[in-house]
């Protein structure tokens, strides 16, 4: 079996991880990404895992590590730590990939709680830092069985959120350490306006580093929060068809996760979301992941 | 004399191509880089010529060419004529440069006021087309003497407004016409964010297609119409002085031009903005621009 849905639980933010498991079961997935403060929620990763497997799924990524940016050496103790602790999580669940995010400038670290000298603007800098922080992780991560899969985010969120923004960027920086330990993740909303999409997933798929494939659309206008643009499928401009295509074309094989931030969807009953879904992957990306791999579409392409 | 500061009109909405004259005169200034709509509300190119000369100024640049990616015939011999349109208009003020914004997805064309295929979200075709159409603009654009730069605008832009989004994109683009006949710009806003920022400037230099420097800050939160996040240096998170720097060491020595889209910057006078955006560019970004070119700053670098 091949091109499994799974839900990332950021698309039904007010599920706790049983009712999310539950939901997604109920929809017939077989595959879930949770994000890890349900982890905690739930009582812990054990139990976490005990509930995923209850539910009769298995986990696709954990979400999320990362925010390697820091400058003093007190905070990248506590980043080390923390991603430490993710990659104990991810290996208690079961889910061989840990998306990584790998934090933004100093000048903007503010944004979301942290604190950064103002002035510091210095993106050249803060990747080198993420550089030498995954030199450190990638040990333990080894130790664990896990993968570091590092998400190049829109370019929209350089600044506050990840310095890592393209595909090509991420190859680069997995270069130094095995595809066991470093892997990369393509989300469509992050990734399909850069020229060389197609060609970088060639080059990860023959690196073997292809390790996720997350799906939502980009939607216009911008919302006025802009972490919520992310849209369901089919509703914004992403050609998924050449995107799945590229996927598979490049060797993947593996879970498709659907992660929406989206006001109206996450308000939503999360039947109707996981219906919605559901439906829009069967009919704009699955037909393209499977005639790529030779595989007769059940549904035909629209 | 070298990197002259330029009032992009751009930042000054509310002024009259006459008022934006006299207003960066009055503020010292020797460039500016006037919108087409001010020609036409100024009676025509060759009266806008005049005012420009008459205050003193040289035109750095026109904004702006482009819209590229239309599908019909019909709609492609419109762009065709209003770019032939627009280089005549560059000659006549004297502007070598006309800036272009290629265009962005059929399936965005409603958002700029136009008609697409609400399904045709294939970035790769509309691609295609932007390189047809600059095939066919080049022609003109050595008659006149004008070199077509092409902006590369920010990925959250892909879309909607232009689906060139990288300088090394825009390169790759231009390689095949002469340097006289097609460059780049490099804008701040729409490019810091990109890991190979100072190698494709280094290489737009190489190739003698570095045309333009413009300039404005990333602002966050991300303003809620995404078009008017542009800030004045320093009030955002970019590297002014690093980016400046690779500017220089690429053999820039032109005008700066300053073009912020800010609802409170571009509401407010516009002799305060004038003097804002002096100060900052001689704070900023002027002294780092000089050191790399071995001049002896007038003001300390801080």
């Amino acid at each position: 079996m091949s091109f499994e849905l799974s839900l990332n639980t950021g698309t039904t933010p007010n599920l706790n991880l049983h009712e999310a498991v539950e939901a997604a079961a109920r929809a017939g997935l077989t595959h879930i990404g949770p994000w890890r403060h349900l982890l905690e929620e739930a009582g812990g990763a054990q139990r976490a895992a005990d509930i995923i497997k209850e539910g009769g799924l298995q986990a696709s990524t954990l979400c999320r590590g990362g925010f390697l940016t820091a400058t003093s050496n007190e905070a990248q103790k506590e980043a080390f730590e923390s991603n430490r602790k993710a990659i104990e999580e991810a290996a208690a669940i079961g889910a061989g990939n840990l998306i990584m995010v790998v934090g933004g400038l100093p000048s903007a670290a503010h944004v979301l709680g942290g604190t950064g000298d103002p002035q510091d603007k210095d993106i050249v800098g803060a990747r080198d830092r993420v550089a030498r922080a995954l030199d450190q992780l990638v040990p333990v991560a080894l130790d664990h069985g896990v993968c570091l899969v590092l998400e190049a985010l829109h370019p929209m969120y350089a600044a506050d959120r990840a310095v890592l923004s393209t595909l090509g960027q991420a190859l680069d920086l997995a270069t130094a350490h095995p595809a066991e330990a470093v892997g990369v993740v393509v989300d469509t909303f992050h990734v399909f306006w850069d020229p060389q999409l197609q060609q970088q997933i060639q080059r990860a798929g023959h690196e073997r580093r292809l390790a996720s494939y997350q799906i939502c659309d980009f939607n216009l206008p911008i919302a006025s929060n802009a972490l919520q643009s992310r849209g369901m499928m089919g509703d914004g401009h992403i050609d998924f068809p050449s995107i799945s295509r590229w996927m598979t074309k490049a060797g993947y094989q593996g879970p498709v996760e659907v992660e929406i931030f989206n006001d109206e969807i996450n308000g939503q009953d999360a039947d109707l979301t996981l219906a919605a879904m559901s439906e829009r992957y069967q009919s704009l990306v699955l037909p393209h992941l499977e005639q790529a791999a030779g595989i007769q579409p059940a549904s035909a392409i629209n």
